[in-house]
């Protein structure tokens, strides 16, 4: 052991033989699903059968939002000039950042200072948020997860929560999200729902994520939707086009279910 | 429309609607796999049941490899700076490249070069196998795919193509890469079995991927990972310490099963 | 013009006319320094002849730390994977950060805010910094720009701060670093220098650039180090090697003078 | 030492010392150009006067090409997220590629190719070129380093031969570089001029650097740019909008000379 000598709790590499987090991983292949694969490395341990469908549900509601993101023009440009797959995706995930992808981080540090305030005071959820909201008032800033410049009526935000209620994961933080919808309406007079970012919040705060660890959803959901985006510029744009942020029609299939 | 118009079919953003592959997204939240939502974003089309557990099983073989490759340790020496996550995601990313993830995509291009020559020549398999290798032996060339430094017998490559074959997805291009296999041996005299970025690449060749797609599937399955060794440097470790790159020890639970 | 019309002050593009804050491209080719066009593009206006010079002077400064810094090593490794020259340089940009590079700006904007309450307050400079000393005390935080884990008497400095005597370019900010030290030294009873990030820190004020751009001139001054390094990587060592943070020794010419 | 020891002959690191390429550091702050650290870092020997002002003029003729770059693009993609400067300074790195700025390494080498078939079949640079030129028609390729989609007749590449004629930089490969062009208007009948990449490639060929560098040349004059179009974009406009890649206008100071 060097001075410089470190230890790492995630995966023991041995020849032929590799642990993540306790379990060998050839005896996971074929049995666990990806988003069990994520939930194990982020926390440590297996999630629960309802724990790992929330959490897929999370992916798939967040793998794409087509040519609008930032993500996916600063990818798009990368990948116009010749670089390949992983330089442009890689300048996707540089735009997941405070304002594209931030407001799950920033949403959940909302609601747990929410709870907090309600603990400590010992006051009701409704009162917790009251007082949170007028702080962000006071500052003149906008509540991280609520309203969105599109969606008014997000049905990926309807189907997280109707699922989550499903699996039973949905609990107080569902609540003070709901809460905060209530008297966002009630003080501003507005209509400023809880958008997919709010929602994935509530969710990421009830299965006890840190927020530090909310970006990271947002990527592992969006890098297979940068790539689609970046596979479509390479066959089928010339390098070096000057890319339109929003003259771009849909051409793809129309109107499909499973 | 301005002179700059385009077109995109991958996802189809209205108010209050998201429409992936014509698929609408609320649809699917629940009900479709991430890995299923991989295959219809890359591919186009909603995979069979079988592919998708092949799809799913890809992913779960290549989530993480400890603190050993090039990717992490990039992505550990930003996060010690402070950056944040995204950032040191990014950096992990860049170092997905020819020698470190590139082999899938090389391996598929020798394994499609080798069946282009056997239909195009009308001659076997194992003929065909024969040529490239000697071309390979030639130039001095590492054949893709074969051999590991650490891994002699990787239980990552027995399980998917146990799994592969189990699933019907296993076919000519896994024949393939046996044959590749054995002839590597006859020519040789060495063994060099296929490695798990081999066996990747025959079975994305069995579902007709792109190679170009190849380090996409590696970078998809690898992000989790990647956020898991950033995480653990940002909650365990000091700022701007030296990594060192092999003197780490595994401190985590031992010997768990599902 | 279309509703998404903007505008930009920096370069105007014409069929063989490029015109750079107002002055034709070609009529500066020759004859205005590398340095002079940093300080155009950054400030909008040509430098005095002083102020060239010291910014030449910084950037000169800054070019290379040699194999210990988080740049280098993230650089290296991502160099390792067989990446391209601008993916390896990408991600050592993407180490300049919070604790590498960083404390130019943090000490910009002490610097600035110790100003600003001299001012305010109508005291002297070492009352001011004696505030901010105790404030950092109170808060446990380390004041950014001062103190080296290995330069105790950083002579690039004192070279840097001579200069700026010299120019005329030193004036109240760096009186201001030099009664940080002198309080530091005064409240701590610790000798805690300033390092070459403080002495950036001190001359980027006098001359008025804005602490967001901080980071910005570490960046210019580093890339060619940076470059140098992953050169050197790519034509001297073999892929995918391990890299010892430290067990590396200099082994290049000893000992010159210009 | 270790068995991962390696060596590095850039910058020897002592405390309170640093050395790069032999010359102590702080001897160089005041005294060199960053032109000539650039060459020192990349050479490994101080530059001739001559040589230092040629690189000097290199790096100024490239600092910026306003808006209209996908380098530019990228970078402000990811800006307007809110991501802090060194990762949007990364994604405009990571678009200096194939087809944007790439074209100087692509130069360079067909430059050196074609002294080397002259210098092997002991021929003139005329029959070199034409042999060259011959063969990039049968490929169906364009020669890179020549004609522009913009500019016919760049001023930034007379004034760089004229100062390489001026400091006797000048010499066989700039000869070849203009025996390039009479020949290709010579066997298509076209004008296709000597743009600024293939300018900058002839003078890189003469002052003897490795074409692996030449993306090194652009990134470090270009990094300035994109600092400031990066900051323009952080104190002028407003996060998330829409970036349009043509419709801007110029309004900053006009005509102005030394």
């Amino acid at each position: 052991m060097s001075d410089l000598h470190w230890n790492s709790a995630i995966t023991k590499v041995e020849p032929n033989k590799l642990t993540v987090r306790g379990y060998p991983l050839d005896g996971l292949i074929g049995k666990a699903s990806f988003a069990q694969m994520v939930y194990l490395l982020l926390k440590g341990e297996m999630p629960s059968e309802n724990a790992s469908r929330m959490i897929e549900a999370i992916l798939v509601s967040s793998v794409d939002h087509g040519t609008t993101p930032p993500s996916v023009l600063s990818a798009l440009n990368v990948a116009s000039t010749g670089a390949p797959l992983n330089a442009s995706v890689a300048a996707g995930i540089l735009s997941i950042s405070k304002f594209h992808g931030g407001a799950i981080e920033d949403c959940m540090l909302t609601l747990k200072s929410a709870m907090d305030i309600k603990k400590g005071k010992g006051i009701s959820l409704d009162e917790s948020a009251i007082e949170i909201i007028q702080k962000f008032k006071a500052e003149n800033k906008r509540l991280p997860g609520f309203g969105h410049r599109l969606h008014t009526n997000d049905p990926r935000t309807h189907t997280l929560f109707a699922l989550a209620n499903e699996l039973g994961i949905a609990d107080d933080y569902c609540k003070l999200a709901n809460v905060f919808v209530n008297q966002l309406k009630e003080i501003s007079g507005k209509e400023l729902p809880l958008n997919v970012d709010g929602a994935i919040a509530a969710l990421l705060c009830e299965m006890d994520f840190d927020p530090i660890l909310a970006n990271g959803f947002f990527m592992i959901a969006r890098v297979p939707g940068l790539i689609a985006h970046i596979y479509e510029e390479k066959i089928r744009q010339k390098p070096m086009r000057k890319i339109h942020p929003t003259d771009v029609i849909y051409d793809g299939p129309e109107n499909r279910s499973l």
